[in-house]
């Protein structure tokens, strides 16, 4: 303990705060300076670049073993990071599925960090206004006051908080004790072959396996065929399986496509089911006036996986997962006892928000949530995926006119999948569109992705994008054209 | 289509962008001299205070319908959550285990909600530099480069990880595809019994239940019991249980002990066990010069959960998982089969991170962890562990020294266990300590914890804070005899 003393008494304590508080000011006010810029202007850049090999050089250095001025890291971080996004916020980017994120947002951010608590629990204003946009959530979505609910890294980490109470709800035994191999029928959830493959992944962390997840055939609009989950049904409960989840779709990665989630719920019920739906795309649709009927039944579900960080443009990371029977919901997660109190006064006497999900430290999430919805209001938001809906209605349009561009099925929602056709057929179709998609990638005009319908390749567009304007759409479908007919001219298809 | 056609030509298209940036860049100028004031102040300030009900009631408004101007949302949020934070930013806060953030960290997350990619995946500068923090942390562990890991949530979702793929490895079936009821002799994990409750969890949530989570005594200094532990592998092997990891502590959470973690690798070695260490507390020691020897072996482990937010002080979340096996780290959370090349070239043609764990969407922790490492580097980081490590040390010292108080043992680390002791045993010695440490939240002095320890409840302090100095804890011995005394001058002990 002497040695211990005298080494604290020989070395000025050190600490991560700045020696010159006026310095870190002064390059805070150029990051902002910057970041008001970067966003003011992102129209003006090339929505994806390629990254110089100087660049892809610079993240192979090792571990800094000394300090450097926070200036100089910050150009460093301009240089490369800030220099070659994703480009996810740009009006643009249509590719994969995502939001585009928001200044306030990044400001939320910024404070969370700033004022650092750690929301597992405990007595402060974070854990409050955590608990709020929950209850928020419940308000978009129509779902009753007396549920819970719990901000998580993203809707697949929102997807098995629901499918795991509904594991344990089914079990019909102490699950958490024993096990799923304790289960003396095993447990079946269903779903449509169209669902998101963060489902798999939950079933096989679950310990479920990926064989207790049926896949349910879909109809020509690629939703779920409702008689063939009954008939499914019927045939595991008489194999002696436990039908115990159905899990709906509220709007797929692929197409956009909506399950009937009424008839899901019906059926759920009548079949004595846990009802998951899956509404990381389209959930929170049911905030858009103009597009909110075609959730109808969302707010029948047992549990819902929403995503925030996907249409309400919330910066990474945030999904929500809301659970119909609150109890429930606990016991699936909670290892402080019910009857151990929380200390009755100070810190520790808020509630223990770590007690409904797998995280036990927790970041401040809500923050940015909250600030975005407060300064826009809710009905802007729902009049921006309103937008969405109507620019996808609009792209479909400029396809449908245009002879060179084959439509797949006209858009449900904000996805509409579609390809250059001039006439070929299989393979060659395949690397002529994908090479129109990594031009227009390359060449930074827009950015989207390819998928396979009914297996058939075709070029996706999903807009869940603020930023974006019909004039945008106009320049897509014209420099799909424009490459289209370059490439071909070229005489070969590389890929 | 001619409807929604028409809809997006009556009105003009709407964004979350400002109307006018150069407003937004003024707010965003005070926000950051306000946050400036708030870390240069901290000090100044209560550690924690209880929230006014005006203010409580605010969070219990309901979703806001129709805007504000951003500088009230502002204000509404320093108000608020600004004023009453956990705490743990503060130079006196001690309690539960968690960093205390820093101001870099905050423009790390600030710009990477500007930049706003998805680290899902992606041919992107973010995505290597995800990559790059990972290589840095196998390198201040002395983990080898060829070995895999990720980013996540916490701690307690790098244990996770880590679970997950022992049991995959040792299931000796196809896990993912049949569940863990197919596996033939029931897998079983050890760890000591003063394991983290996020390990029950796991166990839990990956189908096998807290009962194959077996708990093994402890010695007199809380350490696992090595020759107890060997018994029951052979107990279990017996009755034909299969024996297939065991969880290392590097670093308990009630007092700080690190199992013998040489002698586990050779034992699950020989037993041919999985090795993981749970390092989220101290696997960071590895960086500090001082006491690095503590925790020798957490090379040899086959998995190791460490966490950035707690000694490298980042904002929450981040937290790290590491796989000496990368094949095996892919092979259990892979979707994207290893044959399905991502595109040649373009956005889509980088490594898929989402292989690597639970998530798909993923946000760019790394770079307030980058940035900080940048700034001070590592062997700055590591001065700092061993500054509160020998803060620890310095307390201790304070405690023996003072006939009213008692120390539970000496502190291996960073957390030291004691109590007001004027004579009394008991519910009534608890009453008394408890009630201290609320008067000390209260009071804003300090803030620690309690818990059990060998059956006897003790105050905890745990120093994982880069602002802390010796005159704080010469501050927290004298408080706490103050307490004391005028607790039981007042002749009653209320809790
Ligand atoms: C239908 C659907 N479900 C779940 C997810 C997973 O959400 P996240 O990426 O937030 O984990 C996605 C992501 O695109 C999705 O489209
Ligand atoms: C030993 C130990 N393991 C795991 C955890 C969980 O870490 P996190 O809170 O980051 O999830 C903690 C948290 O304090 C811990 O102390």
């Amino acid at each position: 303990m002497d040695i211990a003393r005298d080494t604290v008494g020989m070395v000025a304590e050190e600490t991560l705060d700045p020696a010159d508080w006026a310095d870190v000011q002064a390059l805070s006010h150029r990051v902002v300076d910057d970041a008001v810029d970067y966003l003011r202007d992102v129209r003006d850049r090339p929505v994806w670049r390629e990254m110089p090999a100087d660049v892809r050089d610079f993240f192979t250095a090792p571990l800094p073993r000394s300090p450097a001025p926070l200036a100089a890291v910050y150009g460093e971080v301009s240089r490369t990071v800030m220099s070659y996004p994703m480009g996810n916020i740009h009006p643009r980017f249509w590719s994969w599925y995502m939001g585009s994120s928001n200044f306030t947002g990044a400001l939320g951010d910024f404070l969370a960090a700033i004022q650092g608590s750690n929301l597992g629990g405990g007595n402060h204003a974070a854990g409050l206004m955590d608990n709020q946009v929950v209850n928020w959530c419940k308000q978009m979505l129509g779902f009753p006051a007396s549920a819970s609910g719990t901000l998580v890294s993203g809707g697949s980490m929102a997807n098995i908080i629901g499918l795991t109470v509904a594991r344990n709800v089914k079990a019909g035994i102490d699950v958490r004790e024993h096990g799923v191999a304790a289960i003396e029928k095993p447990l079946r959830f269903y779903g449509s072959d169209q669902i998101h493959s963060c489902h798999r992944k939950a079933m096989e962390a679950l310990g479920l396996g990926n064989r207790a997840l049926r896949r349910i055939a879909t109809d020509a609009g690629l939703r779920i065929d409702t008689s063939a989950l009954r008939a499914a049904i019927a045939e595991d409960r008489a194999a002696g399986v436990t039908p115990a989840c159905v899990i709906g779709n509220a709007g797929t990665v692929n197409t956009g496509a909506i399950d009937d989630l009424r008839a899901l719920a019906k059926l759920a019920h009548e079949e004595r089911l846990w009802f998951h739906v899956d509404g990381c795309i389209g959930a929170l649709i049911a905030i858009a006036p103009q597009n909110a009927h075609r959730i109808a039944g969302i707010e029948w579900a047992d549990s819902i996986a929403l995503d925030p960080h996907k249409w309400l443009h919330a910066p990474f990371e945030v999904g929500c997962a809301l659970v119909r029977d609150a109890t429930a919901h606990r016991r699936t997660f909670a290892v402080t006892p019910e009857y151990l109190e929380s200390t009755p006064r100070g810190l520790a006497s808020g509630e223990w928000l770590h007690d409904y999900g797998l995280q036990t430290s927790r970041g401040f999430r809500a923050l940015k949530v909250w600030m975005a919805l407060k300064e826009h209001g809710v009905e802007k938001f729902g009049r921006l995926i309103d937008q969405n809906i109507a620019q996808v209605s609009y792209l479909a349009g400029l396809i449908e006119a245009e002879p060179l561009l084959e439509l797949a099925a006209a858009p449900t929602i904000n996805i509409v999948c579609f390809r250059y056709q001039p006439g070929l057929a299989g393979e060659a179709l395949k690397a002529l569109n994908t090479e129109i998609m990594l031009r227009l990638q390359e060449q930074g005009i827009a950015a989207l992705s390819d998928t396979t319908v009914h297996g058939e390749h075709w070029l996706r567009v999903a807009i869940t994008n603020h930023r974006t304007r019909r004039d945008d759409l106009d320049l897509l479908a014209r420099e799909v054209v424009r490459l289209g007919r370059e490439i071909t001219a070229e005489g070969r298809v590389s890929s």
